[in-house]
């Protein structure tokens, strides 16, 4: 189970220091741990430790020294925003026994940004954040004020990050991993991710029997969710980049056919979904209601996707099914209005008000109330239209109203990818 | 920001070991130590610092050397499973210096567990589970097979408890919280979260100027969140049970007036929204283009918001904004579709297609693409009505697409919210 010692001497060890009270008092989960964690893998340095203090300088100067002792590399965050006094950079001076100095350029970037935002002046309190201990660069974070902060010494090294995770991810991938990769030599931790909708892990691991045999050294991990279907992880653990690749490429090739259908590709089923529908050069719209926007949420989160996505009516009530889609009252009465029919005549109102090529329909129990012997919470009918052909679906999905609502937006996007295959 | 030095004499620091390969690599998040810490908070102990290591006894026992000399209590999760080898235990067995020996009770207690599963005999690998260091007692842990272990000696107390989060997360409850309590007197750590949106950080920031002062010895830290608004914690850190309690009623009631109409009540923006119609008796619709379905999504994930919320349309194309509400072709060529007059004729248009008593509209330039110089990225218009009042909001919003979607959803239904106060 060790880890980390039967290792070429190329393999770089990375300490992870984590700041922040609200770490240490359980009130947020230490997700920028796991980040950082799994981007060092992917250029094989390896986190031989990770320790969270308090908002406190010398606590963060204390594990700070002896991190430096035993890595020579630590990447800090948190403690860095203007309402927080600054205390990474400054117990970084300390530590590193340099003063902090006002980066005159950094300031004046900010100073125009806040110009640009048309905020007025920049405050005070954000001066602070141009000062850097002596020595160190400041690395550009477009989506926050405090920049992150790459000091080098005798000592070693020290990267310091904002804890704001958005801000975090930004300033890991852009600039952090690309100068860690440089320095970490051939080794590499490599992972493959082949993703799947419209089935369930367990049929998927049924599926798959007998795949991790062959595709050992590699594994192969199961990633469920509500949002992006089953995932699989593919990874091969620290192999020279070349072996990595190759022993990654025929795994794939392994996997492929026996995903069939139920792959896609791109970043999410609606990102799939819109790259089917441009190269065949079609537009859609969208008729949801147990689903609220979400389905229409999921296409438009996608930048560029106004170029097929015409819009969509989100009809939460009965009436507005009938006045806006055109769902027929006598329909909904008869069959109720979570039914094959009513996702039907959804679907086509849909294609007709808006005059798409394409359409998707959602109407089903997301729960807590509203469940009935007959239609259970979790009851949903799915209709996708392609011209004039209609494809219907009926499911009853497990998990709470947030996990059926996520999983209808999910199968329904996914009917009507399958439906242009 | 020193939180945990001028205390009293009881108060009770503890430092976390969490032990995992996976954690280290990223394939794990720690939710772990979240949850023990907060528990560990309600009854006024304070976690000092927490630290991960790889499954390896060396650094296992390194690091709890020096925890323990340090703070005197440390809890462990990880490497007590079968396949883990046991490496915790046998960490602290060694840094304790004693041995491993056989608990015969718990042995018989694991073992009638097997023979009542009908799962056979058990296997001889879960035999050693009922080893401990010699000194320690057994925690029972009905959820698995691994037992918590809690150790006491000279150099200070090692609670030992699995990795599982399930099996961890009884165990913390049952057997470990109640123990700290006794240890930790009536002390405790206490927060109370008050609730923003429509005003930024700073600019909350400057309002709040000389608050801290005035609510000392309690601490004040901003949240702020796209997606939430800014909150606001305020924290009695080890106060007796009844101060603590006494000292964040007048705190909430100094905070409170300087809030006014940012503060919100209910567990977001949506909810308190949906709240005020139901006493108003009205209903509402939604008409958004930037936002792309996030307005109504936001809505539709509050459970019973069907009785006020009778649905909305997502108009991403200038077609849709004419055909399904009603929106002036001449206006959107005159003025643009991202301006006060479109945001204007699509709340009326949404009132009026629907039916509603209110109506919320959003149009803006998400990004990354669209911006011009007199529009730029951020740029939104938002308008709310009630019955034959419109009110309209202009801003420029920061952040990329995914921010600036989920800043205008908040200020749309946070206009709403403010208009019916």
């Amino acid at each position: 189970m060790v880890f980390h010692r039967s290792l070429p001497v190329q393999a770089m060890d990375v300490e992870l220091l984590t700041v922040g009270n609200e770490l240490l008092l359980g009130q947020t989960v230490n997700t920028n741990a796991a980040e950082i964690a799994l981007a060092l893998s992917s250029v094989g340095a390896v986190v031989a430790r990770a320790t969270t203090v308090a908002d406190d300088t010398e606590s963060i100067r204390d594990a700070l020294r002896v991190a430096l002792a035993r890595s020579g590399f630590v990447i800090t965050t948190g403690g860095l925003g203007p309402t927080r006094d600054d205390i990474t950079k400054m117990a970084v001076a300390d530590l590193f026994e340099v003063s902090l100095v006002r980066d005159h350029h950094y300031l004046e970037t900010l100073r125009s940004r806040f110009e640009q935002m048309g905020h007025g002046p920049m405050p005070a309190s954000n001066q602070t954040q141009a000062d850097l201990p002596e020595g160190a660069s400041a690395l550009p974070n477009p989506l926050g004020t405090a920049p992150g902060i790459w000091m080098e010494g005798t000592i070693g090294t020290v990267v310091m990050l904002p804890g704001v995770p958005k801000e975090m991810r930004g300033l890991l991938a852009n600039e952090v991993i690309p100068r860690v990769k440089q320095r970490s030599g051939d080794l590499v931790i490599q992972s493959k991710t082949l993703r799947t909708a419209g089935i369930s892990e367990s049929a998927l691991a049924d599926a798959l029997d007998g795949v991790e045999e062959q595709i050992a050294p590699l594994t192969l991990a199961y990633l469920p969710s509500a949002e992006a279907g089953v995932d699989l992880r593919i990874t091969a653990w620290r192999l020279p980049s070349a072996e990595a690749h190759e022993r990654l490429a025929s795994a794939v090739e392994v996997l492929k056919p026996m995903l069939g259908r139920h792959q896609y590709h791109g970043a999410g089923v609606a990102e799939s979904l819109l790259s089917a529908l441009r190269k065949n050069r079609l537009t859609i719209a969208i008729a949801e209601s147990c689903t609220g926007g979400l389905v229409c949420h999921r296409l438009t989160e996608v930048p560029g996707c106004s170029d097929v996505f015409l819009g969509g009516v989100v009809a939460y009530a009965n009436d507005v099914k009938e006045n806006l889609l055109g769902v027929p009252a006598k329909i909904i009465e008869r069959h109720g209005a979570v039914s094959v029919e009513v996702a039907q005549a959804m679907v086509l109102g849909a294609q007709q008000r808006f005059g798409s090529d394409t359409a998707i329909a959602v109407t089903g129990v997301a729960g807590p109330a509203g469940g009935t012997p007959e239609k259970p919470v979790g009851t949903v009918h799915i209709a996708a239209r392609v011209a004039d052909s209609t494809t219907h679906r009926a499911v009853v999905l497990p998990g709470d109203r947030e996990d059926i609502r996520q999983r209808s937006a999910l199968r329904a996007l996914d009917l009507l990818r399958r439906a242009l295959l």
